[in-house]
């Protein structure tokens, strides 16, 4: 995953979640509804109204971390082993192990979430969220070890990263006490857009930088400019934000007009 | 902006919307009143009613953004272009486009406060204090990208900038819970007069010494009086607070005996 | 305490009593019961009824401390002197005085725990937590003095206990404000099994490696994996966790069919 | 006051200060009184009734920073000026001026607690707050910038020092939101007591070591027994505190039996 692909696509991936939930968050604002027990509407009464009730988002995941998982698996020549047999054996692939880890975190992630919402008798969000917090605290140990030993540039755009997995940690113990909370759910939104855009331009960065020449990690300039772009990163997914709440603002008054 | 003019300036600014603030705040402690919605005095009724309603502190930030934008653009010979077209390129005028970046975020600061108190049908202090905490949180990134590769004196003044910057980052976010509380106001408040009083002592200590030597980085004495002469701003600020506090208590209890 | 079984026995210590402390907390979910103040069983009316009310955890903490200050008292040859008599004279034994002072203040953790709950007329919550706080408190500064002058797998094995001790005061701390709440109770209880196990894991990954061959402190990848196993243990204690309210809220539904 | 007066007296008085508001806070717990207003008793009605309610502690502390504000003057060759006369003109006496610092604000807080406690018609707990936070924040500072530039045992000595000092002032700032709480006044007493003892303890550490042999800033055992010293102060102060509401309750229920 030390690569461009590696990058971008969980980049992506983190980007449209964070759409996703921007726009489910607008509505729940808007008609000033429960984040946590939104009331659906009463269309699915058919044979295939359990279908509509999946938790289609746990189910993604679930889907995502599996691939992942065989993905990781495959993609090591000669298997994905933990100990070589020389003498003294070596511990091997430690940055594979690693992503196998999330990625296993991420298919629990996803199986507790469809535990929670649809097998047992009623939601258990504390459990939901205990997953979460546990999924970003590992992830957090883990880029904090992922960026042990680089330098420059690299360290810049990882150390930035971390700064906001760290604050969605905070921001995910935070709702523990307070679930149900629109201000925590508006950050925590905002900072999913964050981390998946910068890892989409982490991989731009380290893998295919735009000039085609490699930044420089002895270049003060270069490594000024990464937090530069971070900063843009944070105004223009502020105004995405922005955009996407006027947007279903307007779009619910026009065809809501009860509202 | 690396200049005597460039702290000065901002320092001056600062200083002076903090001594607005401490008295808005303390009218509306010695009243009892709301901060958010204070109530106006009714003799606003003509013609030019509206004029009165508008968001001057906003407009005044739209403003002086607009007007630093403009200004930091202009004084860059050749234009403030991102990249150099040499082979490999390099990427040019790092600390200029570091001070845009903030610029822009003031203008957008002053918009949106303007958008917020005389556009929108309602006053929406989350979006304000969103984009006041954004802004912050910007400004403390680029202020940390700032200092790295500075040493001695300049480290020193800069760290302890970075710590008030930082501060009023925690206590701005504090009040997107608590919007409407005086302690937060206050300390707000104070917070915005040192930022603003030590980017002033910072430019006549990194640009202008009064005793027209400059300032030794190896020299221990002369970095700890830095942290002295913080100190100091601190207490001098803390009583400039307490005065402004103490005055509008008096004129008010002289000129409205019903409270 | 530097060896093998000195990291081994605190640490199944340890995972015993998050274990315990697991199924007092699930019982008390289910049941939906204080944690303060559980409702016995009224079935301790006889002559030994005053038996079952002591604080067992307590009565064990008290003779775990005070087997350990002895065993540690007696394991020094020529006794545990704090200075020797040369000139000038040197302080001796600075780990073992550490571990006595861990173990004077468990002692007197359980001396308190029995003091509270059997022989006050009325249990002082505070007090408990009060010195659990300092004992972790101590523990932390104790740790932190331990870990300065390793390097390596062992400070990467020790910074990972570090925060989990950090993660505990923390929650400890917060108990004090709110002393009977669900959420902090698992918490501290997963942060319990967490310590014990990564104390068994750091004996063995210092002291008796699975290969036989010692870790090696400058590979990269040795240090790398030490991350990873510590969050295979975050995993493996949350389904424990887990296993235990599942297995707990199944036997109390078939037995107590009136829940 | 880099010597051993300059580190036992300063800690002796803030030992005094602990223990006494170590009684009063005993005091309200048992009779269940507020901690901001204390009922007095009666008696105090005649001719020096106006003596009693004056606020002593702000007399001693406005007493004790004048005392030491003279004697800091008057204890420099020359006289404590700011900078010499040579070119180019250097600061002087750095420690002495911060120590000056100091001075000058614990002056400032007894002015403000008779102020608030006797001058004003009534009593404006958030000023007097507001006046010491500022104090431990300008303390904290100082110190850190004490420390740059020591190494071994001095470091160890002050960076526990410091600690205490950051405890201080984050229970002071959290005191702002729950003034009479008694979990704060509790922990602010026990941190008070511990800043004294361990200045005490610096005192002989720095200077006057017991053995009257100097401590080695190169030996890791003497670097680690300063914490281990530190530890034993937070125990034996525990124990202090405990006492002392131990006592005061048992005194306070022999002569007053209605409680």
């Amino acid at each position: 995953m030390g690569n461009f692909i590696g990058h971008v696509f969980p980049g992506l991936f983190l980007v449209l979640y964070g759409l996703h939930q921007a726009i489910v968050v607008s509505k729940a604002v808007i008609f000033n509804d429960s984040l946590l027990y939104p009331s659906y509407p009463p269309r699915n009464k058919g044979r295939w109204a359990m279908l509509w009730k999946i938790s289609y988002v746990g189910l993604l995941k679930m889907m995502a971390g599996s691939f992942l998982i065989v993905y990781e698996i495959n993609c090591v020549k000669g298997g994905l082993i933990l100990m070589n047999r020389d003498m003294p054996p070596r511990f091997m692939y430690p940055k594979e192990w690693q992503h196998l880890t999330i990625f296993i975190l991420l298919t629990l992630n996803g199986c507790v979430d469809i535990l929670s919402k649809n097998l047992l008798p009623q939601r258990c969000v504390v459990l939901e969220l205990g997953v979460r917090i546990l999924t970003f605290y590992v992830l957090l140990l883990l880029l904090v070890s992922h960026t042990q030993g680089t330098v420059g540039v690299e360290l810049q755009v990882h150390s930035l990263l971390i700064l906001v997995v760290f604050l969605l940690m905070l921001v995910l113990t935070a709702e523990l006490w307070a679930p149900g909370m629109f201000h925590l759910w508006l950050i925590e939104t905002f900072l999913f857009l964050m981390m998946g855009s910068w890892l989409v331009q982490a991989g731009f960065i380290l893998f295919k930088p735009v000039s085609s020449y490699p930044w420089q990690d002895d270049d003060m300039s270069d490594i000024m400019f990464v937090t530069t772009f971070f900063c843009w990163h944070v105004v223009i997914n502020a105004l995405w934000l922005l955009g996407i709440y006027g947007f279903s603002s307007f779009w619910y008054r026009c065809y809501h007009p009860s509202l």
